[in-house]
């Protein structure tokens, strides 16, 4: 069989450079979240197949990648074979729905109220586009247990606490509630079966702009009446803000809990960054229930964390609903935006050693040691035919010191 | 479809207590890695199938997950359908491969003498028993472009540095090469084709004995001539060591270069290991091409690490050799073997700051932030109904004070 250089497509190897801010983007979140009495935990990339093909992951279910049963339950020679005869497990798409498998089944080892931090790969076999990759990190926080909208607060403050860390701070977080979308578009006059559908048109009006949704909307044949009404209900939400629900068939303690949720957010972030409530934010997923929200790069529009709460998925395994919120940080997005503006760890010092064949390996090991106790990190090298090619080799992997083995008078030198 | 609340078969949930000690252990491992100069990568835990179908994996090739094909490139209705037909990416069984792959790739942005750092889950579908997982994390270092035994001093250098930063004492370093293992059962009569059946056999002298050996080979009828002789070969190496095999066909070089190997080893590890040449190391990677080698726990006589040089795997990619050797940290192993041995971290100091509806939320936040500026990490929660038993789960979590919101003297108090 020929042999493929590449990684798996949509899928990245990571050189030393940018995997070392990786590694540092991901601590630093991990340390925040466990400050905050967040608890890591881990979960398997393989899920069983039906956990993830039962579950609302909306269009992501689609793009599971599926893996193949083995030994004698592998059956190829049954007429009408389907997929479902040959799968057994496949890679989670996402960490919410192992998260929920995780605490129901050890929900009697773990507090009554639990924090958790979860980072790890998910996979998705979209199509190939510039940002878009098969297989990507999400930094996740959850807390199952507790159904007050403190919840919510402390998710979005975390987060962004998370962040600011990083210095990033050009962001703004956007609020909406799954129960208003829900209300307003049956209030407006679309049927029950409409409501999703309604969803995802108005999730576009960043890009198409009312007068698109308009056109959108009408294309699908949906009654004049209650285009024109939900037309006016965005313009009206978007010039008078929440109060204006109240008019719009929403429950007034959904709306006075997120007017809540925005100003405790504002009154936490101490003027780093704002909150506000946005009737056009949807997000994807079928399993939120309530409060839905995102971080978002204020200049690029692009959300870069995104999460909800999900009080039904729990009850999905256990048939008994135990409340449950969630927030993600998009890892990739973040380190990507990261890397353009400039992050940049090599001024963290690191040494190179070189020798040669006349130097006695046990004193060249010797000497490193002594330079690491110094702080340095230190690797040893061999001299190569080219020194100063060895050299700008190695400056390009971040090195910018040298000493040599077989110079008397121990001097470091930098790498110019 | 039911929903299963166990992780996939063989695979594993990780609850907070565990997490943190994994996590101590990978940072505490990466962390020397580092200082020594050796950089962070990651590849992909999926690659596509031919890579993995097409590497000298022994065994742990029919252990392969195998993923299915997608979209129109799927095709169940054919003929004699086999799984080639409708595979196109696989689970990577261990870090070398992929490595190797990146390293391919990669050549041109990488030193000529690269060294790396790989940490992640590798898949193997093996038969379920205790200690034995189908999802299970590998820490790796590899020198790659150095042919010189010197980076095998220096990979189980640093490795035995790694373990002892744990306070991982117990163990011994076991040297071996597949050169000698070579040249000596051919010296002893046997054909070519048989080395690798024989150096099956042979790995087995701790579990059956040399009797168990010989009868072994009895069975399978190879020539009693070379039975004999292959015996006595092993009763000798046993007794003198590296320099019998200059009366067993092995060449001078080699048996110098091995010798130099457990020397060196030896004269670094400052009396804190000891490491030996085995006859009998015979691992189970068909790739090695030269020495082979394996830390082991004394008491326990199990590997919590292994490796060797595998000269000949670029080669296999593009098609020019360059020298190569790895060794492996098999990370479940020595995590179970810590927590045996009562690791434990709970003795960092958590707090949980415990608040009521009355109390408003941002003075509790404002106080947890008060707390966590003088080192604590603090978690917020809400008292449940019974503060007791709240604070019994809170312990078993690793929470060892707590503090009352509606406290006016502000006291951190035990719990216990």
């Amino acid at each position: 069989m020929k042999k493929n250089l590449n990684p798996a497509r949509g899928m990245r190897d990571f050189l030393p450079s940018e995997q070392k801010t990786r590694d540092y983007v991901e601590r630093k979140i991990i340390d925040v979240y466990t400050r905050h009495g967040f608890h890591l935990i881990e979960t398997p990339v393989v899920e069983n197949i039906e956990n993830l093909l039962g579950s609302q992951g909306g269009e992501n279910l689609k793009l599971i990648y599926q893996i193949l049963k083995r030994g004698n339950k592998l059956n190829l020679d049954q007429p009408n074979l389907t997929t479902d005869d040959i799968v057994e497990l496949g890679l989670r798409y996402d960490l919410t729905i192992p998260l929920s498998r995780f605490y129901c089944n050890n929900r009697h080892d773990l507090p009554s109220l639990f924090k958790s931090i979860q980072v790890g790969n998910v996979f998705r076999a979209e199509r190939s586009q510039k940002g878009r990759y098969r297989s990507f990190k999400q930094c996740d926080i959850d807390i199952i247990g507790n159904a007050s909208i403190d919840s919510e607060i402390e998710l979005l403050t975390v987060s962004a606490k998370a962040l600011l860390s990083l210095e990033v701070s050009r962001f703004e977080i956007k609020i909406n509630d799954r129960r208003i979308l829900r209300d307003v578009i049956l209030y407006c006059g679309f049927e029950h079966n409409e409501v999703e559908n309604i969803c995802i048109t108005l999730d576009k009006l960043d890009k198409i702009g009312l007068s698109g949704i308009e056109k959108e909307l009408r294309g699908k044949n949906y009654p004049d009446l209650a285009i024109s009404k939900i037309l006016k209900a965005m313009t009206s939400i978007n010039q008078k803000g929440l109060p204006s629900l109240y008019e719009l068939g929403v429950a007034e303690n959904i709306i006075s809990e997120i007017q809540k949720l925005v100003d405790t957010v504002n009154e936490l972030s101490n003027g780093d960054y704002q909150a506000h409530y946005d009737f056009t934010l949807v997000r994807g997923m079928g399993y939120y229930t309530g409060p839905i929200f995102e971080i978002v790069y204020k200049d690029l529009g692009y959300s870069i964390a995104g999460g909800g709460r999900y009080d039904k998925m729990i009850g999905d395994f256990i048939g008994e609903d135990i409340p449950a919120v969630g927030f993600s940080i998009g890892f990739e997005r973040l380190v990507n935006q990261l890397i353009e503006e400039g992050f940049n760890l090599s001024n963290t010092a690191s040494l190179v050693l070189i020798y040669d064949d006349a130097d006695s390996f046990v004193e060249v090991f010797s000497k490193a040691d002594a330079l690491r106790s110094k702080g340095h990190s230190v690797s040893i090298m061999p001299r190569a035919k080219k020194l100063n090619k060895q050299l700008s080799q190695l400056k390009a992997m971040g090195y910018n010191k040298f000493c040599v083995m077989s110079d008397l008078d121990d001097t470091i030198k930098s790498i110019d």
